[in-house]
């Protein structure tokens, strides 16, 4: 993939990452001097000690992910806007504002220094658009052969927002189910590079930061949002069979008011992919009030990255534990959870 | 490596880790129910949300490490503990006492179930040891032959002790440097399995939880502690070496007042290593104001971890950002920062 470098790549004194640059010495902190805390500059990182500090109080959300996609480079984004759009995320599930991330390296020797500068801007840029801070961090690196270019984790810490009631316990028999944006995307996009596959446009991974839209609904609708989740790995069935099983009560979806692109639709048939297993990055869904899901549904569609957002279904008595999906014809499936992989190292 | 099953292991239905594993759905499920939620039991991980919530008032650490050792058991600890006593050392040394951890696998697939089992049981026993709990994580698995077995993340979050006044702006001319203990014992037990090396009795890796020492020595002597580093990667050269740096000063070390075991020291000889540039991980270094340095060294050593403390050199006006190092002859020598990779994949 041609790779846009909006931040010039600083001088560095090797071509590729070497063993040493893990060693903690000289080299490492040569290239965190020249690029790491250079890009990613503010006050905490700056201070170099083995931990930040940081002042808090109130109720806070604390998430971890760790990034092992390949390829490290797709359309759309790289490991790195993913591995901080990830934890972002999470914590945006939370019902919190996120804050400050760790981050986290480890990179296969041999890495080319310039795709390692891009991950890092690709990292600054995410960090930027999701108003987060990147706190601390490490790297370290493990002989060829042993890793696979770059694993990243972030973790995040984000302030619970004065509004948010986000509990499994407030989910209430009627509650209406609410997914954010058009499914199955990039795990489509993702299988679409690996595979070498041609669209007639290229498919996108939706990566991105779904901070804002989150508080944006949680500011107008606080107690009426019950739970908010976003189906990555496993897709949007393995998180309804979650919620589920976390409620004990039952959920019936329409298949016809999930929203999926044609093009990506085409691509699932074509490939025997079930779109509803199929990895998303930046889609959340949301069980809400029943009487204010219209409302909320309008507020999302606000957001650029919301703009498809429908009420796909509700929490029913019957059937526990259990996901049913109505198809056009008006005949009923059980949406079970992913068993196996349908498509690994999508995250 | 014999290991010791502690907690029995559970029924799995696999006897390896696979891909599935990893797939955000049902097999990841079972692994984390009947597994990891259930050994590392408590009530913020119970919830099962994307991330722990956590009520938090003042002036917190947050530190992460990767952790990528070769082999993952060792003589003294498995990759488990190392993870955890590593990000809690951490913490500790920025004046604060470690309370919650995030945890995240990256494993390879194909890893033995009770491998994994038996590094969850080194992490549960460590974090019992050391008073932390983990309160959210996350599992990937990747292909064969595209990871190392299993890399682990910790991220750490501690509270500033009240006493605390760790900075390195406090450290002044005359001030004392102390090593908690005996030195270059982590990267000896390594390199000697890797070697397959034989000594009279095993060289065991120092690996242990440092917090409660050094908050021992916090409540005592608060402001007269200024600096806090543990020397794991790079070793106390590479650590002396970035105390130097920072503070813009010079220090001066006296050889012969390093602690250092014996059979290290001949295994250093025979190896032809320095063990000023060997990991560490259950030693820290010290910088305390001169007039308390005798009494923090006493304090120490009533701690079984640290029995060995001793002064070993002093911050001075001359040299600035350079390490000198007198030996038993009188002769001075400068130490750098570790350039290359002595042992890649020591920690």
């Amino acid at each position: 993939m041609k790779m846009k470098l909006s931040c010039p790549m600083p001088k560095f004194d090797f071509d590729f990452i070497t063993l040493g640059h893990g060693s903690g010495g000289l080299l490492t902190n040569k290239l965190l001097d020249s690029g790491v805390f250079n890009i990613l500059k503010n006050d905490k990182l700056d201070k170099r000690h083995d931990g930040a500090f940081l002042e808090m109080k109130g109720e806070f959300a604390f998430s971890t992910d760790s990034f092992v996609i390949s390829p490290i480079f797709f359309p759309g984004g790289n490991i790195g806007e993913l591995a901080v759009n990830g934890t972002v995320n999470d914590i945006a599930m939370c019902g919190a504002i996120p804050k400050y991330l760790s981050l986290s390296f480890i990179i296969e020797e041999g890495l080319p220094m310039s795709e390692f500068w891009e991950i890092l801007v690709g990292i600054k840029d995410s960090c930027e658009r999701a108003g987060v801070l990147v706190v601390t961090g490490d790297t370290k690196v493990v002989d060829k052969g042993k890793g696979d270019k770059i694993f990243i984790n972030t973790t995040g810490i984000g302030q619970i927002h004065p509004n948010s009631s986000i509990d499994t316990k407030n989910i209430k028999v009627g509650d209406k189910i609410i997914v954010s944006n058009q499914i199955a995307t990039h795990g489509i996009a993702i299988l679409s590079v690996r595979q070498g596959l041609e669209f007639e446009t290229t498919i996108k991974s939706d990566t991105t930061n779904l901070n804002q839209t989150v508080i944006g609904v949680i500011e107008s609708f606080g107690k009426d949002i019950h739970l908010l989740k976003d189906p990555t790995r496993g897709g949007l069935s393995s998180t309804l069979n979650e919620i589920a099983r976390d409620t004990n009560k039952g959920i019936v979806i329409e298949n016809t008011q999930i929203p999926i692109d044609k093009q990506v639709k085409s691509a699932c048939e074509i490939l025997g992919l079930d779109p509803l297993y199929s990895a998303n990055e930046g889609v959340f869904l949301a069980v809400v009030s029943h009487d204010k899901a219209d409302e909320i549904v309008a507020k999302m569609r606000t957001y650029d990255n919301s703009a498809y957002a429908s009420i796909i279904g509700e929490i029913v008595e019957s059937h526990p534990k259990s996901v049913v999906i109505t198809n056009t014809m008006g005949g009923k499936r059980v949406v079970n959870m992913q068993v196996g992989e349908q498509l690994p190292r999508i995250c």
